[in-house]
């Protein structure tokens, strides 16, 4: 058997005989020629197999070759600018390694509860797999970005005593004689960290136990949270703009093919750059009551609101200023304007809604003891945080990131289930 | 005031007058100069107050100067090869922000249960400032290395069903009406991944409800577990040395201050180049039991015997080819020798003990189901992953690599606690 090559590298052999190894994904004869497309990981190649040049018995192996039947190729590489990656093979052998019989997802359409049923086979289908690539372009861009700026990356726990943005939407852990509850955010560890490393960035799963069963919930999902010392809410749009900006432009360079292949309109996504507009909350809510919004002052927008917004502008915007009430306790009052605290969230536009929440942090002990018991929650879990503001307090700001929810946008798929490899959604926790 | 810079920025700043801003580390007064050292998370300066040279309140704030109190420093940027970091400032102005009384953790011993009761403060010490940054260091490196070999990265499932390793040591989580598990391993879904993309990577936090508390265990770890399609036992190995090796190349070219600060004779590390020894388990049996260890074939090594086995070699040393029932269902039978498996644990020398466990994965659906009903694991649970042998099945393999314990070797922690931001073990959950 001639050496095993990957397909993506089939360019380095041209005119000599190698074998590849893959799935299949579709076949066609047609007279005495015969057509494979096999699948690696790391591209498509078409085999090309002429009846008179080879055994009689490869050619009879064709009715086997059912689609993810995973197979041994070999053949000569020709250079075949027409084809897919710019190489065919002319096979001179194939080899079942394992078969697939009545592979369960066929070319037409299955609902969406029997592709998630088979999520672990739904994978192997090409939207998904060129999904899949984007998610991993954005986040590996979101490293990059950050350690090339000097931030730290630092786990934050997910298992934690109550601490968070609230009691709702927790998920409980039974953590030996004690209770536990998965972390909604790293934030107020991020902070601890920020004090003693400057600029940290947490990057992991968090948790939401909501019932909601809408297109941008999941109950795990991905986040990235930087954490700035000394940066104001100023700094920190900035750095959320700057940020927003290098993911999509990383992803418009480098995933090329996969958004084509998604068939999303580039030309909305050519037009992210900085600086973002921002718009004042207070300011939005008349112009939203004006489009036809029942919001008022006070409540937090509305997935519809966050649509109307986006669509007013050609690049993401931010909504800044939000009433304290309809906020967490730790963002920072607003010295401009003390009804408010100093947070943006950033509407990504053509409809995708909020991708990041960020905000200045409170820094001042007092207020945050105050802000904690107003919101009805144990001061003692918060004891450590409260640490922060006692020694060496300083001013603060960071944000989260929501991943699925960007590259959601990104490739141009409204409905978060296929933006992560496995979705945990309120029934489903299978496969 | 003067525009804010960051401290490893000095040197572009020599000779004008700029403001840092970090928390106070030491002071001294010597006569009539006095020094501030103050860290900002990207280095560390020394402040030079000359007391003829300011104005008297100045020279007076300086017993309020306690440690961790936030300061604004405002002062012209001097070369200075003596000091850390290469410049010194000349102080005009220090501002304080956030004061520090009675900060609890003082340059003096302090117990464990007390630091670790203040981990979000203690982080803020050189030597844990130090971990962190080569956390931080093997992280990047992780992510680049499988980036740069064509892996995606696959974020695997937390909330699972009953999957895994086993049905012990599991953290039981209330997912709405169902019972739900935290993931001990997200390979079972690499796999599925592996058979889409070829090569996958997961990296995230895994969870082994084990009530040891050995200097070795967390209850909550970081772990990367690469997975390859149509790669053997030996592809699987050879993967491991290179990834091992690069890690602590990258570790030792960047992290030269960290190391040093951690007192870390480098000499050791420099020896970490493939390939590596690679010893049967059926052979270090006689080997450790010459050396008066109590092991008999069919056990799996335990710490002491990894310390042995690690000490016999100048670098990483494979211990292959386990017994069956020593090891997870999933991996492979050994052709050559069908009461082992296609296996191995990598143990750092030093002491270090094993930092990877990796395998060859059971490929044949058979021999797969009568191993999942041996181990009386729930054969129901487990169909999608036999989907994976139904459809296409491949031969493939994969390891996981944990963090801490990587990171514990580099650094020359021998106490995972230590090594991880807010570490988790049996009687901790706080902060």
């Amino acid at each position: 058997m001639a050496q095993g090559v990957e397909i993506r590298g089939l360019g380095e052999h041209v005119g000599t005989v190698v074998t590849i190894r893959g799935w299949v994904q579709t076949t066609r004869v047609h007279g005495k020629v015969a057509f494979v497309v096999v699948r690696d990981g790391t591209g498509i190649v078409q085999g090309v197999v002429v009846q008179k040049e080879v055994a009689p018995e490869l050619w009879q192996l064709f009715p086997e070759l059912t689609l993810e039947t995973s197979v041994h190729v070999t053949g000569m590489v020709r250079a075949e600018p027409r084809a897919p990656g710019g190489h065919e093979l002319s096979v001179s052998d194939i080899r079942v390694v394992g078969p697939s019989p009545d592979y369960p997802i066929q070319p037409k359409e299955h609902g969406v509860d029997f592709l998630l049923d088979r999520r672990h086979l739904w994978l192997r289908s090409s939207q998904q797999r060129a999904i899949m690539r984007v998610r991993n372009e954005v986040e590996k861009s979101i490293v990059d970005f950050f350690y090339d700026r000097g931030f730290l990356r630092l786990d934050t726990p997910i298992l934690t005593g109550a601490i968070g943005e609230g009691g709702a939407g927790l998920f409980e852990v039974e953590y030996f004689e004690q209770q536990a509850y998965l972390a909604q955010t790293g934030q107020l560890y991020a902070e601890a960290g920020a004090a003693a490393l400057g600029k940290v960035y947490t990057f992991g799963p968090t948790f939401r136990a909501e019932k909601s069963k809408t297109r941008r919930h999941l109950t795990e999902f991905w986040m990235v949270e930087p954490e700035v010392a000394w940066a104001d809410s100023d700094d920190n749009m900035r750095l959320q703009e700057d940020f927003v900006s290098y993911l999509v432009a990383r992803a418009l360079e480098r995933c090329a093919e996969e958004l084509k292949l998604l068939e999303r309109d580039t030309a909305p996504l050519e037009r992210v750059q900085p600086p973002f507009p921002r718009l004042e909350y207070s300011d939005a809510i008349p112009l939203l009551q004006q489009k036809g919004s029942e919001i008022h002052w006070g409540t937090d927008l509305g997935a519809a609101d966050e649509t109307v917004i986006g669509e007013m502008y050609d690049r993401p915007v931010f909504v800044t200023n939000y009433p304290k009430q309809a906020k967490a306790f730790y963002m920072k009052e607003n010295p401009a304007d003390p009804r408010t605290v100093l947070c943006d969230d950033l509407l990504a536009p053509e409809g995708y809604g909020e991708i990041i929440g960020g905000s200045q942090r409170e820094d001042d002990l007092d207020r945050l003891v105050a802000r904690i018991q107003e919101q009805g929650l144990p001061l003692a879990s918060y004891e450590w945080y409260l640490d922060l503001r006692r020694y060496g307090s300083f001013p603060h700001s960071g944000f989260g990131l929501g991943v699925e929810r960007t590259v959601g946008w990104i490739t141009g798929r409204p409905h978060i289930r296929e933006l992560i490899p496995f979705p945990r959604m309120l029934n489903r926790l299978y496969p």
